[in-house]
């Protein structure tokens, strides 16, 4: 059985075709710039990439696009679309309606777009890219939220300290992202720990261009950092994560911003790129700060005690932790951030193993020898982890 | 040698007056409502209390009452205002340009008063008390500043993650608050665990109607939560502390909100009132909750679960923790509050006593033996405070 897995934003569709025998991906693409000029989809199979640069108005061209790629006899891995047997779709915000995946119909149509108010950029698209396929496919089709996994959160963690009523009328909480990815290294986390999952504390770093942390207890998400919306928390690559909400307004007033002005200064050009005026990817963090750049020392330094930070506040949260997985672009690959960020945790246990450390992008136990609480690198999969959930429901 | 120290806000005046051979406050008194109508003075010494209902239009006679009441043959406790020595005021901000206390002339209240676009509340009102002072005593004055003691926080601790020209324009930062206090009880605690302070990792909560954290490594403040205002942090009695800052404009444009008017929202309406929609005081939340109502036992809940992850952040920040103190209202006198708190953080070493957790509003370490990590309860005194700064730079 062959998964198609989905992933739309508003002017790009990230696609990957999943063999549920052997959890590989067949292929993998990327469609950008879907209905603005110079739009280009890439292609990428075992047997190598393929680059086409061609005009892509919507989103239903674009999807038309991925699958005759797959079943191009050149560069395609299946010969018939009818080899593909459903469509699992990443969906950003599933509000207080979905704590799993779902088989996608009318009313969850209805629903996906009722929280569009809570995810203005990324719930239409993701709406658009299932109506694309629905057209395009005659298979079923599956929503897996990046906001299910946090729906377990008990109420101290996911409320905020304001007027009762902002929750009953706007729904305003704490929901939290990159509930796929958390719940595959948890899950991950516990094999290579050899432990059953309902008997551990985990917390999970994605350090992606997006990043958060979870706190994750006994296979359940606890508290997580990214709030109402992915703005909240860690500081990103272009976002500033947590604040004194006091100056989001006094900035507003200096700078006579409006709320949509203010939000693209949040979430656009903040974050490391903001501190540092030179970049928001830490590769050209860490090469400026080998040559003196003061400014990108800061962005790092602060960057990697923030996520400290939320490393001892779950801990409290939990009243322990037994391991801290490392995933996602920064957290799987870059040893300087995960070794400055353990330096603050002695107190915990944590102890790396330096040799180990300095290993990217594979899955290991980076931890010296009898350290209490393990620091564990796990690349992340959420497109397995959408197939698996996908799979589970149309099987 | 007596020392008046005041604290003025913009329609209020506290003042203490302090013999510095015994450290004990003479009187102290309130003067509330000050060019508003029913303006009161309320005048407390060993003797008793008197309250006096008179037309107090502003600062200048305000202090005037306030030291009529010092020297008054009834219920004064010196004959002449010359037997004050030195005026020593609370002022709240002091931008990055104070680190410790100083003697007023005309640059600092120029630099006072520049500060006020960083506290609008606060700052000219302390001008006012310290102008009004100086009419009327032929004395030296001093500053005291709530924020002067964070000045030794790391610029990973105060810079937010925001485009670095706002810090350069605007001064936008980490400040934090109740540096008098947590200053105070650092050192109290270093006394009662009979250590030294250069040698101790402190976590500081002071916990009042207004409420913030402090990590103190060392005698230095490193970390505090309140940030470039008195917003950010915990959960106060009706402020809302952190939040995702997207809350911030998305509630602004769902409520039609100016800048002005959020404030005010998350400011006066929210924190534990907010979420409880019954009062800002834990004795009454207490007995809601303890009477069964969901809503008191949310807002008690989500308040102790925040410091609580604030200690372990801060833990972390220091890479561990020898002491935890509790100050102000609720710190010296919730033992609920605290032991909900500490039942997060035994993976610290902290254990209550119960016994001697029980005590209100005495200097207590209340753990139990044993304990790695210590809870101690220790009441502030920001005046004592006030009044000994105000010596060592005056004597």
């Amino acid at each position: 059985m062959k998964i198609l897995v989905l992933n739309c934003g508003s002017s790009s569709l990230k696609y990957q075709l999943v063999d549920m025998e052997t959890e590989a991906a067949l292929a993998r693409g990327l469609v950008e710039r879907i209905g603005i000029e110079n739009s280009r989809l890439v292609h990428e199979t075992d047997a190598g990439k393929v680059e086409m640069n061609e005009d892509i108005p919507n989103h239903q061209v674009a999807v038309q696009l991925a699958i005759d790629a797959l079943i191009s006899p050149e560069y395609g891995v299946i010969s018939d679309v009818k080899e593909i047997s459903a469509a699992g779709h990443r969906v950003v915000h599933g509000g207080e309606n979905f704590s799993e995946a779902v088989i996608i119909d009318g009313e969850v149509k209805k629903a996906i777009a009722e929280c569009s108010t809570l995810a203005p950029l990324h719930n239409p698209a993701n709406l658009v890219g299932i109506e694309a396929c629905e057209r395009i496919l005659d298979v079923k089709q599956v929503a897996v939220f990046d906001t299910a996994f946090h729906q377990t959160m008990p109420d101290k963690a996911f409320m905020y300290a304001l007027p009762y009523g902002l929750y009953e009328k706007y729904k305003i909480r704490r929901y939290g992202f990159h509930g796929t990815s958390h719940k595959y290294v948890a899950a991950r986390a516990a094999a290579l720990l050899g432990r059953p999952l309902d008997e551990l504390k985990l917390i999970s770093c994605h350090l992606g261009n997006g990043a958060s942390v979870c706190a994750i207890d006994k296979g359940l998400s606890v508290d997580t950092s990214m709030g109402l919306t992915p703005l909240e928390g860690l500081i990103m690559g272009t976002r500033a994560g947590d604040m004194d909400p006091a100056a989001v307004t006094f900035i507003m007033e200096k700078e006579r911003l409006s709320p949509g002005g203010m939000e693209g200064l949040l979430n656009k050009t903040s974050g490391v790129l903001g501190i540092s005026g030179l970049s928001s990817d830490f590769r050209d963090l860490e090469a400026a700060r080998n040559e003196g750049n003061e400014m990108a020392d800061l962005a790092i330094k602060m960057y990697c005690y923030r996520v400290a930070k939320y490393i001892g506040a779950y801990a409290a949260a939990m009243n322990g932790v037994d391991g801290i997985i490392f995933t996602a672009g920064v957290g799987e690959n870059g040893s300087m951030v995960r070794r400055e960020i353990c330096e603050y945790l002695g107190f915990l246990g944590v102890s790396l193993d330096e040799e180990k450390n300095a290993k990217r992008g594979v899955e290991i136990d980076a931890s010296a020898e009898g350290a209490r609480v393990r620091a564990l690198v796990i690349p992340t999969n959420e497109e397995l982890t959408i197939a698996r959930e996908t799979l589970a429901l149309v099987k």
